[in-house]
């Protein structure tokens, strides 16, 4: 993504969101300091915080508060990475080692409760009771969507809307949440709020499912984990439940998830779903859901950070990794 | 502790509290209903919501408020107790079996994201921006009170303020927001507000003081955990404190840090702290705080709330476990 252009409209207060996370880690215990500066000299992507902010600037509003909301809506994703890379072991994100990784888990899970906390504390600063309220919720989200990966894996009979239930909550609840508070915090119109609200969730979904298919897709030096990682963990995303839909019996994903670990079956489970029309009929789902949220923005006047949030949506479904 | 009596002026209230608990594990997630249900079928002993609820009986007020804050933070001691367990591996937790032990840490660390997000959905329900904001950084003191912890294992040099620190993050931090809020939520005057918070932190400290002592002096069937366990895991509290202060130089808790898990330098440390001259002068400091507790009360009615929140004092300082 060439975020400097696409990010353009909001740069500034990119700028002050990023010098709020870095106070995160600027504390007087130096152990906990030193771990979040860690946690925080990896920068990702900042898509999250970009949208909460472009969506703010449909109508008149004060910078620092959606500015503050935009760092703990980055804060929660943060946070939730840190249990994420916890709990999955691993030992790499970003490029960098893993808190879990370097200090322990019993570190990372503190930390990340931390980070957590920081994201309320933020949220808070915004005074904005359906904002906050907003948030706990998607942490709820948050929470379920993981756990419900953990207790839907290894099973078979997956529905296509059993799995978007699933990536709405570990994925698009935030995207939503971001969108949606930025247009509250504007004191935006019912109808902008309602359409940023749709513009996230949608958003968020087709980033999800452009990511399981990048799982089959991606070459592993780009993506940055291993392709099938999901099948590999019993994880049935869209690319494999198409794949189940076409061929619901004699399927090798069956057999895989009948043994998982078996290296060659992960193969040939893993060469079915990459067929390319199953990889298309992927895209054309993820491209509906990315079209929704393009059609969310066609009564918003035509301002720079209309361009954006355009641009983004664009992003989402021809990235890479 | 004869919960039953001390806890009368505010029986209804915590029975309601109690519901809520329980509608928290009412999803239609299966997976998530049955983890939470075991989570919440183990009581404690809600010291915490109980003090919540009393404090608030000093003025007028809503009940119901005041019952979704006191479920918010028993909520979010069972959450930290939830990653507490998983970060020690601890198997059993209140004479059941952890979450971590029945479903792996992978549940555990998620679940109790989970039931903190709950925590905080009840804090929002309160409406009080200032209470909600107190409980986003009662989250960070307990996230920062187990990382120093962590931070300070096989640390010798240790003063108590040092401690007093980590235990008002991990414990006292709680206890304090418990007894504030319910006075701010009940609309009580500013010097009954600051008498409640200096009511909680006292008796927080004065409470996890006690829990440390009990750490030597208890036998192991009442307390549940094998005695020394700190010391064993290299965390000095204020009575091995004390008894580095008596013999800095050669005291059996310097051999054992040097070499951990060395069975009989931990029993020898575990002798010396357990001298009653030193057990005798950390309940001293306790005694001091819990007397700090009850001062605050002086200016307070005499109604039944005051009684028990008295006789909670006289509880945590005679407590066996």
């Amino acid at each position: 993504m060439q975020a400097t252009s696409i990010y353009e409209p909001v740069k500034e207060g990119l700028e002050r969101v990023e010098q709020n996370l870095l106070d995160v880690a600027n504390l007087r215990f130096p152990f906990l300091a030193q771990v979040l500066a860690h946690v925080f000299e990896s920068k990702g992507k900042r898509i999250r915080p970009a949208i909460a902010l472009l969506a703010s600037e449909f109508s008149e509003h004060d910078p620092e508060i959606t500015e503050v909301m935009a760092s703990g809506v980055e804060l929660l994703h943060v946070a939730s990475l840190i249990h994420d890379d916890t709990v999955d072991e691993s030992d790499i994100r970003r490029g960098r080692a893993t808190l879990s990784s370097l200090w322990g888990s019993n570190v990372a899970v503190q930390a990340g409760d931390y980070v957590f906390a920081s994201a309320a504390a933020f949220m808070c600063d915004t005074g904005d009771i359906q904002v906050i309220r907003r948030f706990s919720k998607t942490i709820m989200a948050l929470a379920s969507g993981q756990l419900q990966e953990a207790a839907d894996a290894h099973v078979l009979d997956q529905t296509r809307d059993h799995y978007l239930g699933r990536i709405y909550n570990k994925t698009a609840s935030l995207f939503e949440t971001a969108s949606e508070s930025g247009a509250i915090l504007s004191g935006a119109s019912e109808e902008t709020v309602n359409a940023m609200c749709v513009y996230g969730r949608s958003l968020g979904l087709g980033f999800q499912i452009v990511d399981d298919i990048l799982d089959f897709e991606g070459a592993e030096e780009v993506v940055g984990k291993p392709v099938g990682s999901d099948l590999a963990n019993g994880v049935l995303t869209l690319p494999a439940i198409i794949a189940m839909e076409r061929s619901p019996s004699d399927n090798p994903v069956r057999a895989l998830f009948k043994e998982p670990g078996d290296d060659r079956r992960l193969a040939e489970a893993v060469a079915m779903v990459q067929d390319p029309a199953i990889i298309e009929e992927s895209y054309e789902f993820a491209r509906g859901l990315c079209h929704r949220s393009l059609e969310c923005l066609k009564d918003l006047p035509r301002i720079p950070a209309r361009d954006s949030l355009e641009e983004i949506v664009e992003y989402v479904l021809t990235r890479r990794k």
